[in-house]
């Protein structure tokens, strides 16, 4: 059994930094490296990015065998597509994928198992064991036939049946999982080769929405697209170089920003605050530039679910995320009760099902913001100036 | 001619911290606590707390003479002043002074001259110069027959002409100074004296509006009290126990709330992004208790003013502050550029004109802004994600 200053050093090692030149004892007790353990996988998760190692990059541990898995890097956001569409890409066209609501996964294999990663450089139980009773097979074929040591795949997953972000999407309800990237050794596929990769293994990807020439004319057509997804209630695009000779840009639409802040002021200490600043400067470009004035909307996102928490609150109510996870049977259920305990996060069981698909379990997860409001209702005195 | 080290060192034994217990030489290149020179006075100003000196304390010397005058608290505020009114107050009464918006200016006196010192615990040459000019005399008067160590008095400066916070009040157009506490060596008067003993030296004090019972029924006339001032535009309340025997409350009008964001979002980047949470709570806690609902109030505050921003650098204007300061001559105005160069901001000149009260200057403040929005018309691509 290694200690966790030596898989510290095993870790750093495999992503290129001298473990001579870190505190590996005081670095273990830190918590932006965290060494963990899923199952008899143990692996380093760099929580913040750390002497050049991007933040979210994992490196796995099993009888001898290892991957680095690297962090997935944030994507840049568009203002004005018109402007960036044609400064920031080489030509001639350039590939609008859709962007999905959900969070983002990247599935490795190990030892002939299939794991997934959140965002942050954790193994999650709980996508793990749905991604491998979905999509099992066809993962671990696709990742063994990619074959150079490195390789993973990264996408969304979307759908009401899981702990961290729950939007509704016709083709997955429930879970869905759909690839938007797939890094062979560490090196991403070019982002066409991807779309016609993966349906050869059965998996989905995003949807490829439109090949739109690199220049203003042809950007009009990307408004067109982003219109279209406003309608249909969707989240926004994503725009590449087919190539993948520089970083893809992001472009959410209009009820994307103001539906953020709207859900978000349920919890107004929590994501509210952070969800404001950034929301409101997408849309202060988007209505200069379309001439709209949407104030009442902003306004009303702002306030309205801000005060149904604050009224809730005051009559006893709670402030609590509801959602139900789909398992196989209790064991995995309580293996991520104790998962999310370990981060900080303690779920509350509301009730539990046997269904068709497995025991579907009902969770509460308290919010922080209701104590916030339950003490200003007492008080009456503000914890901001 | 004493160095750094040894002021600092001098201004520690004054205000109760071990010098030795200090390293000197690194805390006197920290900005956190600075010394400073203005005219024969040598000063440190603790622009944070440190050690439990209060922020914005200064302990000021002069030719053998020192003076330590401490760090003015901020004032808690109230969201439902029902509620904590009477919670918080021992009664049987509370006054209830009006909150002037303006900036807060502690003035104190050494070695037989008057001066100024700002929130931050800098000496202002501009402020200390003009409020010798109008109440100099008075002001000298009031602080020697304190005479206690440590005496100095605490007010709001408001009017138009100043560098940092600029609203008109009828009763003070260009520049007022309103007490709103005395201090005798160190220590608070009672609320209640400073209103009888300031006119006695020919100084204004803020007004005292009411004095109401701390209960709440007797709170009602203070929400009478918030809607008069809400509709003669004014910004709000402090509410104080008449011995001083807690801390006072602070409560806003709805307008100075929508009000600052509407001012601040003329500068997304700044203001604009600092005032935003604070005043969306205080507007959550009104709102909720009238059960008003200014939907689109709020969004305009918030919009209206960043799209005018950016229009104005599409079209290649300015975002910059202007404002009028008064001086006695071009020496003052100079001293006053310095002044505020060596705290990084640079003032440009745009005008100056020869008044029957001085020299009067215009000048411009650039805004960090303007270059965060010309780089984004430029790219396309957001600062945030």
């Amino acid at each position: 059994m290694a200690s966790a200053a030596e898989v510290l050093a095993s870790a750093l090692r495999a992503v290129g930094v001298d473990p001579g030149s870190v505190d590996l004892e005081a670095l273990s007790t830190r918590r932006s490296v965290r060494v963990s353990r899923f199952e008899d996988v143990v692996y380093v998760g760099f929580r913040r990015q750390f002497r050049g190692v991007p933040e979210g990059t994992l490196v796995a541990f099993r009888r001898g065998e290892q991957i680095v898995v690297w962090g997935y890097p944030s994507i840049k956001r568009m203002l004005l597509p018109r402007v960036a569409v044609p400064r920031w890409f080489p030509g001639p066209t350039v590939l609008v994928e859709e962007k999905m609501n959900g969070y983002n996964v990247r599935v490795f294999t190990l030892g002939g198992m299939v794991y997934a990663a959140t965002r942050g450089g954790l193994i999650c139980p709980y996508t793990t064991r749905r991604l491998r009773r979905l999509y099992g097979g066809a993962l671990q074929k696709i990742l063994e036939d990619l074959g150079a040591e490195g390789s993973f795949i990264a996408g969304e997953v979307v759908g009401l049946e899981n702990p961290y972000t729950r939007y509704y999407y016709e083709e997955a309800p429930g879970f869905g999982y759909f690839i938007f990237d797939i890094f062979k050794g560490g090196r991403q596929l070019p982002p066409r080769v991807k779309f016609s990769l993966a349906p050869e293994y059965g998996l989905k990807t995003v949807n490829l929405l439109a090949e739109i020439p690199a220049t203003a004319s042809g950007v009009e057509r990307l408004y067109t697209i982003v219109e279209d997804l406003e309608k249909r209630g969707r989240e926004g695009v994503i725009v590449k170089d087919p190539e993948g000779r520089v970083e893809p840009l992001k472009y959410t639409t209009s009820r994307t920003n103001i539906g953020d802040i709207r859900l978000g002021m349920r919890y107004p200490f929590e994501e509210g605050r952070s969800f404001l600043f950034p929301r409101i400067l997408r849309e202060i470009f988007r209505e200069w530039e379309t001439g709209r004035r949407r104030y009442g909307e902003l306004g009303e996102a702002i306030l309205a679910p801000a005060i149904e928490a604050v009224e809730a609150v005051s009559r006893g109510g709670r402030l609590v995320e509801e959602f139900e996870l789909v398992f196989a049977n209790e064991v995995e259920a309580e293996e991520v009760i104790a998962y999310f305990a370990s981060l900080g996060v303690h779920l509350e069981i509301a009730g539990v099902a046997r269904g068709v698909d497995g025991v579907r379990v009902a969770f509460r997860k308290p919010r922080k913001s209701e104590g916030e409001i339950a003490r200003i209702l007492e008080t009456g005195i503000s914890p901001l100036d």
